[in-house]
């Protein structure tokens, strides 16, 4: 096991009927609150109302920032950085999923300092403090609720960067499985997916020869992921089938999956940032697209650890090493199809003909997050495996 | 699943090379400190040094407070809380497993309040705050290097009771696997059968009928906790093999395994503290003797989940719901012989004779967590499976 720190001080606080403590929660940290939240669905099932109910009764003033976009935008950040400014604001609270709670989490970053906040992103500089966040989610995916990362798209330069920094955890986060509800099958399925992939990154491309621990934890995650998000899409109100969908996405991407074995690339993500960046398609649409490119690829040169998720995320007991490998590849491609998430650029509309501009874009994310063996060549020869 | 709060804020360094961080880890807190250890083998494996040394070098000063005993006792803490008093102590530094560490907690929580620290024991007074807690762990058991419990033997009244208050949590935790090196083949053992028990206590007394999240998580814990015990007991000092035990028992009791079942009993704990306090055994020994025993009671009562635990566990495919689960539970009685623990009061030296003393004895701590289906009689019916 490689070294590691562990420490995330996020507050989860879920199950039914929790969304009401959003004002106490929130109040601890500030009288004086942006509320961040997307295109408006929260006013049709009633969270926005209970959320500002909860805030107002304890005395907590709203700014009000809504209208984030999926794959959020940096230009909708700065105008949130503008707001948190202009009205002294003392706290962020995003209502809503990743895309919300990361441009919340980006602008509770870039209120605090006068340099633009794509710095942060592109490494120019580095976060020394931010604004303290409470989140109230409405989407199982992204684990952004109880993690210190964020994404953002620039579309001036067409760059969906991503990092991670200590002073991004939210303070509280709200897990009621009842806000999912109404999220679509379609985008149920791509959250199960964005999970999976948040767990897969980890498995697969971990250096340490043999972790138990957390090959059973992220084994055990994605079977539950897929089953919980079966369980869902036959009935889109199973409260317990949305409650394990919840928490197995947050624990998807906590830090507890990747400690202790030590620094993974995120190859899948960064492919699918580029494509997200470049075409504007719902993430976990671009990730069910990579993922199984990227793993065929893969599972050529490291074909053990595929064999073992084979083996003990679909049960294939039979064959050699890459006959396992590739079985395994192939049940998980079967769900996919089974919950209808794309597996093919073709099916994103994205022609084979686009594999270098993608290529291109990609590789400055690759540059950015360290990976250096992800030459264009390389994320091009994965692209075609996607097609 | 049931509605839970998560919110566990200790800092964990892991890894080779990290006792050196407690010096200025400490320092954060304050510059006195009292240090807490047990029966002096850290002066023996380098340990003593490493801690000390790092302290003094940022300006901590330290008072010290060893010699611990393995299921600690009041009369030692009351000495401690009283050592914190009189040098206005700002921190307390815990160096040990724990019973060390547990100690460090009651003192901690003692030391600001005027009446006796057994009252928050028995439930007389509530913890409002505590003296911040550092800890070096050299046990791979407990997990109270995570965790808000603690357990504490009071010799007067024979009563080993704990609870856990969200006051208790260390601030940061070190673990290196090396320090567990010294650790002999017998206590090794104690230990993985510690951490293996809490899992357990949740895995079998949870109340909702479908858990995949944490029922898979907690098997993992399980195998992985097995697995990593064999293998320490082959090479002492497998570095990855003494990590995956270290690390398998942090997260068997950090409050992970048991987010979202809802009220669990401790009921193989609260026997098993019993038969601590009257005999003084070593907590991992007597689990070892009460797990058996009382899991062949409760699965005579809810099948299905000790046939889960069989064939998850152990790969048990065959048989009916009751086959499965005896055959799952022979199977651990089968570990429990390899790694050497004793699996009958008999191995400890107790006579049946003295059961209606153990269940006397018991049925007062589970009055006071709230376990009410736990008779004297029931209690002694368990423990008869024991012998």
């Amino acid at each position: 096991m490689k070294n590691f720190v562990f420490h995330n001080p996020t507050k989860i606080l879920f199950g039914k009927d929790t969304i009401p403590s959003i004002g106490s929660e929130t109040a601890a940290f500030g009288k004086k609150a942006l509320i961040v939240y997307g295109q408006g669905s929260i006013r049709n099932n009633g969270i926005y109302e209970q959320v500002t109910k909860s805030l107002n009764d304890v005395g907590v003033t709203l700014i009000e920032h809504g209208g984030v976009q999926s794959n959020p935008v940096l230009s909708h950040v700065h105008k949130g950085i503008a707001l948190a400014r202009e009205n002294r604001v003392e706290v962020i609270v995003a209502v809503g999923g990743g895309s919300v709670i990361d441009s919340a989490k980006a602008i509770a970053a870039g209120a605090p300092v006068e340099h633009d906040v794509w710095k942060f992103f592109i490494g120019k500089k580095s976060i020394k403090n931010a604004l303290p966040l409470t989140c109230v989610l409405t989407l199982a995916a992204s684990g952004s609720e109880m993690n210190s990362g964020m994404v953002v798209t620039n579309e001036a330069t067409k760059q969906k960067f991503g990092f991670a920094n200590k002073h991004l955890y939210p303070r509280v986060s709200i897990l009621d499985p009842t806000a999912t509800f109404s999220v679509s099958p379609e985008y149920t399925a791509y959250g199960a997916v964005d999970a999976i992939a948040h767990i897969l990154e980890y498995y697969f491309t971990n250096q340490e020869p043999y972790t138990p621990v957390q090959d059973h934890f992220m084994e055990g995650l994605v079977i539950s992921c897929m089953d919980s998000c079966n369980r869902v899409l036959k009935n889109l109100e199973d409260y317990d089938a949305r409650a394990d969908l919840m928490w197995g996405a947050t624990l998807a991407l906590n830090g507890l999956t990747a400690a202790g074995l030590g620094k993974a690339g995120f190859p899948m993500h960064m492919i699918e940032h580029s494509i997200s960046a470049l075409y504007n398609v719902a993430h976990g649409a671009g990730l069910s697209v990579v993922i199984p490119g990227w793993m065929l690829y893969q599972s050529e040169r490291t074909p053990k650890i595929f064999a073992q998720f084979g083996e003990r995320v679909f049960g294939i007991t039979s064959g050699s090493l890459k006959e396992k490998a590739a079985a395994g590849i192939q049940a998980l491609l079967a769900w996919f199809a089974k919950v209808k998430t794309p597996t093919s650029l073709s099916d994103l509309h994205i022609s084979g003909e686009d594999i270098p501009l993608i290529a291109e874009n990609a590789v400055a994310l690759a540059k950015i997050w360290g990976m250096k063996d992800y030459t264009e060549e390389k994320i091009a020869e994965i692209l075609k495996l996607c097609v």
